[in-house]
């Protein structure tokens, strides 16, 4: 047979089993999450027309897409979620409830030059609520909510949510009377923490923007307490409304925070002005994660409110905001950096099944065994070597094997189980196997536990004292 | 601005938000049980390169399959998830635990014409187990008890898995002398159930295959009871080896399905002697699962046994066994015929809570009522009026609201619970928000139920009494 070496292509991310099964853990728990507070799922397809797609027109990315001509029709894998999102609510705006929440987990293209930690497929799990003609600003802090709950239960710790408003920064330049040089302005100062104040002054001078120094002061307020922070925005107050609006929104991001994040994760956000993301399409809170340990990393996890999400669609003005986690390159970081959960599972089941004989009597017992069980199990049959069948769950890790042989065929409903990390064995009751392998305190494979009351304490505290008395 | 018409391409599927939950659920139904089972997730990339995914040449599928350049690469989007699994155990045969078992659920693009009911862009869910080597009959009897699980937990009753063994058919038809007609043979009369046995003669004839009546007889069969269908079946034993060992690996599938099938499920399992499934691919076990009411959809859910998954890339030989479900078209069947179980949930969350005011108080009581919920919940901060309010949670059919006013800021930790579907409405401890939603029966909304034993039994059975006595 002609036989062709099999290959993935570069730039495309593909696991082993137990990867899939960490990153699997990573889908669900951002499914809960935005499930848990109201987001509907959405899917579209991967191939949409080129002329809708693109309808903004392309500048960088469309060099990157993937366009391809099937049949007549001139077709084009998605770059990103936000842009199928806005085909959606424009086709199907007389059939939704507003606001829309939606989340979307799904693959997106982009054709990149090959690069380490670079993906040419990858996953991106956005949220965004889209409001018609108006969305309150509370919707806003909500993303910090969010964002928080997500990174707390994917076990990131050290990360910081930094969070500013495009206005602040659009009237500031304004007052400076920089407004034509805004986006030039915003997307240089963007760089401020990864190439340093001196060649942002240099990169603004060659633009041939004056007052760089200025500017970089303004940035310097991020660094200050917030009481002083405040203080310095307000000193501004009165001279541009664009400024005093985005210091207003920025003031209500905030106290929606203080009154809704559990006060351990407040120290997760920041308000950081040199923050503007790239595109022009933000206009108001926008958003950038980092890790603290990796800012070279820069942002995990991004977004911010738009005024309009579809107007390459539709008349109807659509407000939102969201925010979008390149999943695919935030796994690939995680395992880089020695970040991946320990705690997540990667055994594929709890209980393997041993019967002894594929004899009806014996399939039996196990029928009965697993009718109820909570667990994940799985039944082996392969006709092998006792020592192959242990060693096939002790590769997989899987931490309990039970066997049914003609020992326990002997007795009614018992069968034989084994912990695979301490090696000890028991004959036990069918009814038993769910106490096992959900290791509750009763199982029947535990040691008797120590009576540690009996020992006496080793601290020198005294009962009752406190220790700094 | 220029605006474009959003569009979505015809033959590929796109839900409306509750429709898209209803997906949601059958999707984590699927994951869910296979998981439950010891199945490793699995995720390739939707594009491969075409020399690896058309390693086994096309034929008909070829015509169908997108493909395009990006630079100087020939690149195909995959067409089914078998071909990948194929180029996956190949690749990493080394790093992979045997017997291999796998799910993945995922999009497959085919360029069929556009019909009603028939997707570019569908999913598939796959399940196959994969030994080295060698695989045990017994994987073949696990793959019912699973299309079972699933269709089950679906809520989708009225259906049959249909099982045979293509060594039977390839046997009988070497009995016969047609052993180079075979698949011809297999192809026509695979389709018996849709066209009928006329039809089925005719187009065996027409291809020059004599004793059509003879093939037809054969499988007639399959009409008979269990006991006079294994007795045919043996009657014919010791002529052909392939035949013979087809008989005793089904034999030997229905023993496992008697031993582990919970009773109830049995009937759901047929054995039919037609079933052929048309790829060559197949060697033993094969699979076809339908719906009672429809047979005129065809299979749901069909797979079987193969003797080399992946001797396009390796010489190793990797016999397994897989089922694949069409999960668009399934869908997409369910819901034109009415068999969308309406006991899926179809809201968003369980509570909306509308605080009265932005304030920092009212939020925070928000955040104390919330902080231990296991429901899912949503906070409403848009600025409109009540009316608009209320009417948003009723569109969306969430079934419980949550007001904090002034009325409830004035005592500690009170809110007010409104049940949507009967109107009721009270003052109840932010603690008692869980059993509200979770519909508990001491939930402070219930009313207090009527004391059936109060009132004498309409029936005119005596207590204790059986009725046909």
């Amino acid at each position: 047979m002609n036989q062709v070496k099999p290959r993935t292509l570069s730039g495309f991310m593909e696991l082993l089993p137990q990867q899939q099964m960490y990153f699997e853990n990573m889908l669900s728990i951002i499914r809960e999450t935005y499930e848990g507070h109201g987001f509907f799922p959405l899917d579209t397809p991967i191939i949409e027309a080129s002329e809708v797609l693109l309808a903004k027109g392309g500048g960088e990315t469309e060099k990157q897409i993937y366009r391809f001509e099937k049949g007549d029709t001139d077709l084009s894998l998605r770059f990103d979620l936000t842009v199928p999102l806005a085909k959606y609510v424009a086709m199907y705006q007389g059939q939704l409830t507003f606001p829309f929440r939606r989340y979307q987990i799904g693959k997106v293209y982009r054709g990149e030059r090959a690069q380490r930690g670079r993906f040419r497929e990858f996953y991106q799990a956005d949220i965004d609520i889209i409001g018609s003609e108006s969305l309150a600003i509370e919707n806003d802090g909500e993303m910090v909510v969010l964002i928080s709950q997500v990174f707390e239960k994917l076990g990131l710790e050290n990360y910081t949510i930094h969070i500013n408003n495009r206005k602040i920064l659009t009237g500031f330049y304004e007052m400076l009377g920089l407004a034509e040089k805004s986006s030039d302005i915003m997307r240089i100062v963007d760089k401020l923490e990864k190439i340093g104040k001196e060649s942002v002054l240099e990169l603004l001078e060659k633009e041939g923007i004056s007052k760089g120094q200025e500017i970089l002061d303004f940035m310097d307020n991020s660094k200050k307490s917030m009481e002083e922070f405040w203080k310095a925005l307000k000193a501004y107050e009165g001279k541009n409304t664009t400024f005093d609006l985005g210091v207003a929104e920025l003031e209500q991001v905030c106290n929606y925070l203080y009154a809704t994040l559990p006060e351990n994760l407040l120290d997760t956000v920041d308000l950081d002005l040199s923050i503007a993301r790239g595109l022009d399409y933000y206009t108001g809170t926008v958003y950038e994660t980092t890790l603290n340990a990796h800012p070279e990393i820069g942002s995990i996890c991004s977004g911010g409110r738009y005024d309009n999400l579809a107007e390459y669609y539709t008349i109807k003005k659509l407000p939102g905001v969201g925010i979008s986690i390149g999943l695919t390159r935030l796994f690939y970081i995680m395992e880089e950096k020695g970040y991946l959960n320990p705690h997540f599972l990667s055994a594929p089941c709890d209980v393997l099944f041993l019967p002894m004989s594929q004899e009806k009597e014996y399939m039996e017992r196990i029928r009965n065994a697993t009718s109820h069980l909570k667990g994940k199990y799985q039944i082996y049959t392969e006709n092998k070597k006792m020592k192959q069948k242990f060693a096939y769950a002790d590769k997989l890790g899987i931490p309990y094997v039970v066997i049914v042989g003609e020992e326990e065929m002997s007795q009614d409903n018992i069968v034989l189980a084994k912990d695979m990390k301490t090696g000890q064995q028991k004959q036990i009751a069918v009814s038993e196997i769910e106490n096992v392998i959900q290791n509750h305190p009763d199982s029947p494979l535990h040691e008797p536990e120590r009576h540690q009351r009996d020992k006496r304490p080793f601290s020198m505290k005294k009962e009752g004292e406190a220790i700094d008395e």
